[in-house]
């Protein structure tokens, strides 16, 4: 399962907004595409919008426009993850000739972080697994950052069961995470997000394992809002919290949790589902697309370069 | 604003099932309407299905129904919230001609309950205040429990703002509780259960309230699902949290926790919002409808009598 190819005179992107019930690729000719794309959520996890602006940045690059403006409008796309800001630094030092390459590179090397990502943190799974959102092959490049360690301890036959929380507002627990597992024959079992302390309650959960979208040098770590309350209810179950983080998301240049932005969505995300009110049409919204787990409540951080722990190596 | 009206032949019920977009009322004629709408959720809340059963229990006796095989009828509809057995052990004892009366006495005993406990309870809420599913005056006679107690601290000018909980999957908080609130013109954030951590860490929320569906002897309290991660997630921010108790949900005959029936309702609640797939279709689901806070993460239980603690009072 993929969720971005590249086309050579263009880029196609799943429309993660209405997977699972119709897989509808959308063609992306021109850098405001991407960046609206990335904006409006067709693609979405931090790896997988990094790449999405790289190949981006080669649209724009094609089309002769100003490199720094159009690095700038797609960066603005979203706030929160690094990888995006990552990806077009590193695009940045690169001239026009060889900047198809580099984006093919970045995008063939997240695919290689998931799989190292997998293998480091698959022995820390066994049994009933909680996780949140999705980061999965739709999230990346392919095999998935969390899910990557689900898929790869799945593989070993470690008796993984994966609880799925929902995720609202954006369901990609539901809609994402759920289906993965089910087109891997991974068994998995959908929760809403306020079930996972009762779940958690019932003894059968072994670990919780999440991805992130920044995390700062002190390990603290943004999530998909939900993600830190998770963490404190496995702290006070006693239930280990792994971050499964690309080494492109940690932010050297953010000391801790405070420095990092968090984007806050349109109102209507959380008063509508699939187009139809449920809330009072006028009520007052408060929707964090993140939150910030302080490092305290992580028991470690899956890279691809080993299982890590503040502070963080330095390379 | 009420959910419950008697007619004298008839009972009507507001279908809570799609409020707030339509207000729609249903003619209840015999027994087994009023068990199929307390299964189905026309109405719900632990006092408002307690009335209905009572009433539902008038019409059965006018049916000229064997009365035990109605009563076990109605009971079964929802097996946790307790006011349903207490209501209609109560009926039990009373003769076929002194029933509709006990029922409205069930009916309006009800509402001063409430309003006691808005009263003992107001003097501990201030400021920011979350709550989760609908306590409000569409749960019971009118007025409601936790919902009393915000609403008698906003009438005393407490600075009251509701933090609600949308509360999947049934989304009473997003549709009820947030309905309630506007309008009695108490400020209202809609917030999704996922944000409850992220919104304590921001130091907005001053205290926690919730209902009850049956509380054992030693102060375990079941409540809506979600409830028990809301109360670990307050004790964690040191925050207080209250349930507000009809001691008519008290089930002194249940020692503890352990022993409180937990309803598991359909995968499709999950699955499905307002009628559309948000899931795969066949993705295997926990769905139960409640879970259990015990004593030991509660503050203290408001009721009509005033403010407890386990072990609670004999009468």
């Amino acid at each position: 399962m993929q969720a971005i190819r590249w086309k050579n005179s263009h880029l196609e992107l799943l429309d993660q907004r209405i997977l699972p019930h119709q897989e509808k690729w959308l063609k992306i000719t021109n850098s405001q595409q991407a960046a609206d794309a990335i904006r409006l959520m067709v693609v979405r996890g931090a790896p997988a919008i990094a790449i999405t602006a790289s190949y981006g940045m080669v649209l724009a690059v094609r089309a002769g426009e100003n490199r720094r403006e159009a690095s700038s409008k797609l960066l603005e796309a979203r706030p929160t993850a690094v990888n995006l800001r990552w990806a077009l630094e590193r695009l940045a030092a690169i001239s026009d000739e060889g900047i198809e390459q580099e984006a093919l590179s970045i995008h063939q090397e997240d695919l290689e972080i998931n799989q190292a990502i997998g293998d480091f943190g698959a022995g820390l799974l066994t049994g009933g697994v909680i996780t949140i959102c999705n980061t999965g092959s739709l999230a990346t490049a392919g095999y998935g950052t969390a899910l990557g360690m689900i898929r790869s301890a799945h593989a070993r036959n470690q008796g993984i069961h994966v609880y799925a929380l929902e995720t609202r507002p954006y369901l990609q627990g539901a809609r994402l995470t759920a289906y993965e597992c089910q087109k891997e024959g991974i068994p998995c079992t959908l929760i809403t997000d306020g079930m996972a302390g009762a779940l958690m309650a019932t003894g059968k959960i072994t670990a919780a394992v999440a991805g992130c979208d920044r995390v700062a040098l002190n390990g603290d770590s943004a999530n998909k809002i939900g993600t830190y309350g998770l963490a404190v209810l496995a702290r006070y179950h006693s239930i280990p919290f792994y971050i499964a983080m690309p080494t492109t998301t940690l932010d050297r240049r953010c000391a801790d949790g405070k420095k990092i932005p968090i984007e806050e969505r349109k109102a209507d995300e959380v008063r509508r589902f699939h187009g139809n009110l449920v809330a009072p049409a006028e009520v007052d919204v408060w929707n964090p697309a993140f939150d910030v787990t302080p490092a305290s409540l992580i028991t470690a951080w899956v890279t691809e370069k080993g299982i890590w722990k503040p502070p963080f190596p330095s390379a």
